[in-house]
């Protein structure tokens, strides 16, 4: 998030996402895995919270990290604007899953 | 999951299930077990979480493991596509049971 | 389950039910008890999953076993069909108790 | 529960339960308390569950026991024949109080 | 409750109470605290469970014992008659609070 | 509470309040801070119950004390009538913040 | 809070919250990040309880402190005036995050 003049950290579990942009190639380009995973709803992890708090007042360590790409749910989350970008807040235990090569 | 492009990491308790697709055999071919299973809901295990995590944060062990034949509940599940496939993500807790021969 | 040509392990708490078929005898034949019971909701346990979990993640031993007798609700309950017969899938705690002699 | 034919015996905190059959003496008859106790829910405990299990799965030993004459309440419990008679399942928590002389 | 031909012992964290009858005194009677009491709704403890369960299956002493004067909440308590008088069981936590002189 | 005929002893973590009458001075007096907090609800602690009890039986010392100035919810609380004045109970989790000067 | 003549402390999780007044400069001014975020709710942190309680009455010390810059979900939180002041009272959980810069 350096790139951002103001800088949001989540609290607790939350993690916030910048979506993909759906990517398409008509011209001899190749429609790239990207965008096919573009169809279900994905997105970039671009700030992690410290972590949720178990009913005994510790904090677990988050499961996703900055940078992740992520399958997020169709439904839920929280849209905020700032620096001119929408991004999204999730509960990291809303997140479906990570995306690897 | 190594036929797919982009491999889906689930996360905690989910898991990532590729239906059955229902086999007909009509011209001398028998019936097999898998087809009348088809008629209730089942599928195969690509993809398992690291599993849930308790109230005190430690992560349990999960009880399906990748190549699982299961069977899942009529409802519930999300759908998701990716590499032109359908596939579903379940909490391990929905999945209803496990196949053996 | 030897007779089934496929075998359904259930997962956590889950018992599969093979419910007892009404059983009538009109000529000279005996009205058995099997044939009261009939009118509650009784079955056959046929398998039993590994036990629930808690919420710390250890597993219970369950508390019926293959071939117990039991009390079902008259709601509730999971059906599935495989090998050209109808199962029940209960949680441990839906049963209501189990038959003896 | 020796005079039936059959037994039930209850899972985990569920009680079975024979409910009192309202008595009416009017010829010189005293109206007995168990009759006046007739107008609330009451009944006698004619089996037991091993008790309930916590969070932890321990088993928690029943707070009632075979023979104890309980108020019910005044809806709920699970009616289930067998016997030719009529019984009630409760959750052991459901059960008001124990009559004592 | 030893002027009752029967006693009821609660189950668990319930109380038994009989509530106050507003008493009226017109003619040159003064009209006591307990009567202002009356119009909030009070009544006397006749019969302690001996206390709730913890989820770990542990018995929990009640904070109410047999003679406590108690404020209880307008809605909610179970209505019982025996020995031709109107008895009121409360969960001990629905009990709003103590009279003292 | 001294001024009593007769005390309420709270149980559990319930507060019992009575609320700031709204002061209002026309006439060269000044506007008091307390009127401008009167808009808000809020109150004076006349009793503290000895407070919540946790999951596993235990007392936990409450947060408020007789005297304090309480902001209250807008909504809840139950209203009572002794001693010719109202007060209202509140589970001290209700209580918004204390006052201090 | 110096500013005010009277102060407010939170009780528990609670946080109180003065929100940022939407700035707008049109002539030759800049339109500052603030103004940006303050399309998101966004507030500064006044006053902050002691910490919310774990079910086992131990506090937990809270992840925000005065002078904090957060954002605020769209709906939720208690308004309250004081001192010709609106506030808000949020809990600490549905805080969204902090902005640094």
């Amino acid at each position: 998030m350096a790139q951002l003049g103001k800088r949001l950290l989540p609290l607790f579990d939350r993690v916030l996402i910048e979506r993909f942009v759906p990517e398409v190639k008509t011209k001899g380009g190749i429609m790239i895995p990207e965008a096919a995973a573009g169809k279900v709803n994905s997105g970039t992890v671009v700030a992690v919270g410290p972590g949720g708090r178990t009913d005994d007042g510790k904090t677990v360590a988050p499961a996703v990290k900055e940078g992740d790409k992520v399958l997020l749910p169709e439904y839920g989350g929280h849209k905020i604007e700032f620096n001119s970008k929408e991004y999204y807040l999730f509960r990291e235990n809303e997140i479906l899953g990570k995306w690897s090569e």
